[in-house]
């Protein structure tokens, strides 16, 4: 690599350049799901908090509505998949800026950050349809290995305790 | 910009210095909830493990109130407000932190990282109180606009796939 | 320090080393919970969606065994302690890694990101397990010191609004 180490994190070096492009696709994909889940919540008035139902709106039907959307499957399996984006979308980021520090080579890098990308992309559509098992799963593990597989390496190339 | 593109991450930048703060400023207000939560269980004995009951206190009555306390707003609410902050803030802090590698004019920089800490805090406040709609929803969206808009200037910078 | 703040974020930098293998480690340790709940969910047969049951299986009694194992603390108590991760770990891992720019001493910084894996993992087997109370207590409250610690050290050193 011709890149000065000085200057891995800055758009000197092309895995850089490529992290920060998929690392703001995958946020965006993230951000998406706030926005679906607002969405749902208002086009179908299941709401969460008594005032979103507004303060005009009787008491105890908002108590009733409440309590009677909790299980309510259009927004939950967003809040799951939701969630399993922040066990594993997160854990990537940070990851996958730390494995810009050991100068990989840009094809693994690039290999890497684009594998994620797009298994968390297919994680999401296969959770949201929902597509057969073992769609979700496929996407989730795919995904879980490029971040150990970063991890591993990192941790191969500087493990200092 | 005077900053060397080797030193954007150190000291010597501002718009990094000004990162920092708002970075520890809105992750300490995203741990407040933490304690928060903590503080709210103990002083009303709202306990979701059997083990925080004391391991003297009657097996079946831990269960008991468990089981009647699930639903409990005092700390039901706090929780939602801290999930919404697990879905924002690290997405911010990831974004605002690649942002400083595209070198952004200090002034631009700093009002993305002041208006979505304001945001945040806002929205803190409104879900809390609560405050009525669309207090909430404003924060919410505020902070959003702020991590996207530095998203599609970190795409529009370096996009390499 | 005789580390040019240039290359702060390099392999010369022994602080952001010790950084990167705690970071990864902590990362493992969260991630171990993904796989934990998956490998629960499927030993027992407890999802929380129809089509984890697979196609063939009846509508009516994938819904059934859903609804009844909603409280299941099996799955439950392993996602309750990875949602105190999710509420802990990036904000380390974020504050740890802006923590490695304002140059702290070697042993400081070694001794910052050690305590805080420790306490982690510990959180995790005492909640697990689980251990008698205030063992997960303890493992939360020392991770998250050493998170405030570190971000009051940056606010000190560059506080600029």
């Amino acid at each position: 690599m011709a890149v000065d180490t000085k200057s891995l994190y800055s758009l000197e070096n092309d895995v850089f350049k490529v992290y920060l492009t998929y690392a703001v696709l995958v946020v965006f994909k993230m951000m998406f799901l706030s926005f679906y889940t607002s969405f749902t919540r208002i086009s179908n008035k299941i709401f969460a908090n008594r005032e979103d139902y507004g303060w005009t709106y009787p008491e105890e039907k908002a108590k009733q509505k409440i309590e009677s959307y909790k299980g309510d499957e259009r927004v939950n399996r967003i809040l799951r998949c939701h969630l399993n984006d922040l066990e594993n979308i997160p854990a990537f980021l940070i990851v996958g800026l730390l494995y810009v520090a050991i100068n990989p080579s840009p094809y693994t890098a690039t290999m890497h950050y684009r594998i994620f990308a797009a298994a968390r992309y297919f994680h999401c559509v296969a959770y949201l349809l929902p597509l057969p098992q073992p769609s979700r799963a496929l996407g989730f593990t795919v995904g879980a290995i490029v971040t150990i597989s970063m991890g591993v390496q990192i941790l191969r190339a500087v493990a200092t305790f």
